[in-house]
């Protein structure tokens, strides 16, 4: 085994953690993805930043929480003044392309102030979030008159689709995401119902091998060290999935909800609020579960096939040897957990993700096949990557932290004590229907390995899980008296979180301290009666001199 | 009298609120400054939002708190990504003109990472923190081989004086800034002894007259709208200053400094340090304050002195008629109270500064010559130039709010219930003797009109005042217990202020409500199980597609 060389980053979307074999689920087996675990470490902590797909993102790709970078929601710009993942790897050498996802959302107002080109080398890095492009592909085209979708989504994968004989306008919807009855209707995979349909397509032209085989084109065509953003779409909805995936599993192979009726009593009223989104009702049916599920496993199952048929290839091509791979998700999804559809809130169910690490150095052969309960966030990948390409991570930019003394056995244990998560549901009817002003649309979760505390803007009382001993998160204690020591402990906690100097990244700490000592010596003085409340060793530049050196002026 | 048209920033350096008649200093007459407080509305509680001159300028072009942009010390750079006052002002049609000192530090890095060229206009901009340079006097031109200073400044001053015949490599030091005495030596005004000299240059030849020149200069030549920053580097040491101004006070006019022997008993760990820092333990004494605060007060009767000529010159020139005047400061100068010198800290002696606005429109008539109490702070200037500029303030990005209201009598107060002030002191020598690290060396103030409380970081006690029981803050009640309710009050206040989402503003609070409605309409379909969960009204793209209307693909 060689040094890593370059860092292959595989990310689902909405991709459960406890969704694979390896993190315990006992009807899907994913072999592959257990076999890479196998070789390197599975992290069993590892927080997302937000539970929404493009600022959870934002935040991995910047290493920098949500409240730092600012993109709070899908759709809201990352500002042009933001450091990517990709600026700190070229800066070490180390090129960083796309291949998928990413959901970032070009500033525009941004980059016309800044007179930034979209189509220069520069403009097209900060509109693509610092990545440079072999394939963009968000995975959706929705249609309709109001949809808050991008009007290039899955635009090169429609062209394959096209070419390949799949004849529609949106073959994306019509054959990759939507099955088809007797009579030759077309069953739209955006109704949930229609989950049981296998998807109208062959199972190689579907969006997660063709991903696969644009990862592998990649990756053949490019010398290292790169670092390869391999970023599918899947399991993400629409739930629907071609055969052989899609009888593969049915209702008796999906585990029952982590939910109690308790939670429906005196429920803090965000958390109903969020409870009572259309999606959050129908995934408290079973009939949807039951619908619904098994299409995910098999969207879970096909992925899994499509990673060994990757691993093999990087094991042929030689890759395996001199390439990081790591696998994760942005976020997990409920699935009628909590009594909760989709992952806008901060149960483990959304917050937690799986995060497989395998580092083919030598420097990692004492932790291979080994599981890590560090506290874990997903900015730690952006230092772990730039600590790869052999570089110093720049942490007062990047908020996470290198993996590396973990994956190499020097450490056990990260250095934080507690994670961040956060979410705003200012763009959402949930807060209109809680009438919260956009300020007050906010939340913040903080946990460390014992206790999840939640904090809603708006004057609610917080929520509190005792993870130790109720690792569901059945009981909400955020109103229990019993727990104010902890209570107030969780939110001195984040309380020194908000007060982080955040935006301080000017700078570096290193440089700070250098100024130090020369503030008080010679070019500007200060509180210096005379020459003599000078260090004496200092000659200062001020004494001795004469007049007679200079011409006469106006008033000599 | 018409609207005001355009704006003329005057900023002056150092400048404490209480040295001016119209605020009750009793030796120092001002009588033009005290013409345009009768022509206009006087502040007695404007804050500034840090205690030294690079932070709180930064804050107040940018409209935002220094943990908002991050300029979190002088020469810590604006990063790119920052908007400022001149890019809202431009946005709404007004020019943005410098003329004098900014204390700008160009973010270097960013501008390469963005491939800004600094002699672009763009670039330009960007490194001028948003101004169009007419021209920028950072006054200072230090010499020595590791002061932090900028190599060019005062050089178009300096160009100045060495036309007029100040024959020198540094004329701004060796004439503007030094006395001369009987054998030809050079007395710098670095020293603070040397304040009792006459500066060895003509008056008229001296920075303010010079500046207040170059500020006609540019308005003579440009048609509005435009806003003008004329920002003078006085009374900002070197204190030193020409006859006839050297010679005007004496001992005789120093006013008694505002401390008490207390103060230095049980003193916080933080503060103390502080005051044990050369400049404070200098104005601690008697001998310094009496050397020094006549030729400070010189310097600011010779600033009273020019603002009469430059009134005149806009009564003269029709300008009073179309202009709004601004006159503040970036902060005051301890002189001694508190055991202090400089400005680094929270007293008002150095965080409130004059604020005086005078509105030509008839709208203003109301107000002229009125006094307000409310809390203001710098950052309220940007959205009150973009009112003027006739714009809607973006609140998402400017922090402060428009005065107009006020100055137009329509409230007597601003709608914050507190201001915020913050200082960084990570790149001084006292972090060393303090032992801070980088991230605690920083320091939270936060007052409303009855307390003021002091977070420093580190694990220290709050410091609290109470302003209105103590105006003169000699006595900390950070440790009484008798107070707890009130710490907590101000803590909490404290806390609600660093969770606001500071860094969302690439999407307007309009943008994220008006986004609402539609999330779960057409387009992107979540939550519904079939058809009927849609709208009714709403005929949703994705029903009664027939495969018969599309070429039948691989699979058809």
């Amino acid at each position: 085994m060689a040094k890593a060389k370059n860092v292959l980053f595989i990310m689902f979307d909405q991709l459960r953690w406890d969704y694979l074999s390896c993190y315990g689920h006992k009807h899907l087996h994913t072999p592959n993805i257990d076999r890479l675990a196998s070789m390197g470490v599975r992290f069993t902590r590892a927080y997302i930043q937000s539970p929404i797909c493009g600022s959870s993102r934002m935040s991995t790709y910047t290493g920098r929480y949500v409240n730092s970078h600012g993109a709070t929601w899908n759709n809201v710009p990352l500002k042009v003044g933001e450091i990517t993942m990709g600026d700190h790897l070229r800066d070490n050498g180390m090129s960083c392309w796309l291949v998928g996802k990413t959901h970032m959302k070009a500033d525009a107002e941004g980059m016309r102030r800044l007179g930034l080109e979209p189509d220069s080398i520069i403009g097209a890095r900060v509109a693509e979030c610092g990545f440079d492009v072999f394939e963009r592909d968000d995975g959706m085209l929705p249609e309709g008159p109001d949809g808050a979708y991008d009007p290039n989504g899955a635009k090169e994968y429609n062209k394959y689709l096209k070419a390949k004989g799949y004849d529609s306008d949106n073959p994306w919807h019509d054959y990759a995401n939507s099955g088809l009855d007797d009579n030759g209707n077309v069953l739209s995979g955006w109704f949930l119902k229609n989950s049981t349909e296998a998807a109208n397509i062959a199972e190689p032209d579907s969006e997660t091998p063709y991903l696969t085989s644009r990862g592998m084109e990649f990756m053949e065509g490019h010398d290292g060290p790169w670092c390869c953003h391999l970023s599918y779409i899947k399991p993400h909805w629409p739930y629907i999935v071609p055969e052989p995936y899609a009888s593969m599993y049915g209702p008796e192979h999906v585990q029952a909800p982590i939910r109690d009726e308790s939670e429906r009593e005196n429920t803090h009223p965000v958390f109903k609020a969020f409870m009572g989104a259309r999606v959050g009702e129908a995934f408290s049916r079973d009939d949807v579960r039951n619908a619904v599920i098994p299409a995910y496993m098999g969207l879970i199952k096909q992925v899994d096939d499509q990673m060994g048929r990757l691993f093999t290839w990087l094991e042929d091509t030689g890759r395996i040897q001199d390439t990081m791979i790591v696998l994760t998700s942005d976020h997990g999804d409920f699935l009628g957990d909590h009594w909760l559809g989709e992952k806008t809130f901060f149960h483990d169910s959304s917050t937690k993700v799986p995060l497989i690490i395998y580092d083919p150095s030598p420097e990692a052969d004492a932790t291979r096949g080994t599981v890590c309960d560090a506290l874990v966030e997903s900015i730690d990948l952006a230092p772990t990557f730039v600590d790869v390409a052999g570089g110093e991570p720049a942490y007062h930019i990047l908020e996470g932290e290198s993996l590396l003394p973990i994956l190499h056995g020097e450490t056990t244990d990260t250095q934080r004590d507690y994670v961040i998560c956060e979410y705003d549901y200012s763009g959402s009817p949930i807060a209109t229907k809680l009438k919260s002003s956009v300020q007050d649309a906010t939340m913040f979760m903080i946990a460390n390995k014992h206790w999840k505390l939640i904090h809603c803007e708006g004057g609610y009382r917080p929520i509190l899980f005792d993870l130790e001993n109720d690792p569901q998160e059945l009981v909400d204690l955020g109103d229990s008296a019993d727990h104010k020591a902890v209570i107030d402990d969780m939110y001195d906690k984040l309380f020194a979180w908000t007060r982080r100097q955040s935006q301080r990244f000017g700078i570096s700490p290193e440089q700070l301290i250098k100024g130090r000592p020369k503030t008080s010596r010679l070019g500007v003085v200060i509180g210096a009666y005379e020459e003599s409340d000078m260090d004496p060793d200092l000659i200062t530049k001020y004494q001795g001199r004469k007049a007679s050196d200079m011409k006469a002026g106006p008033k000599g």
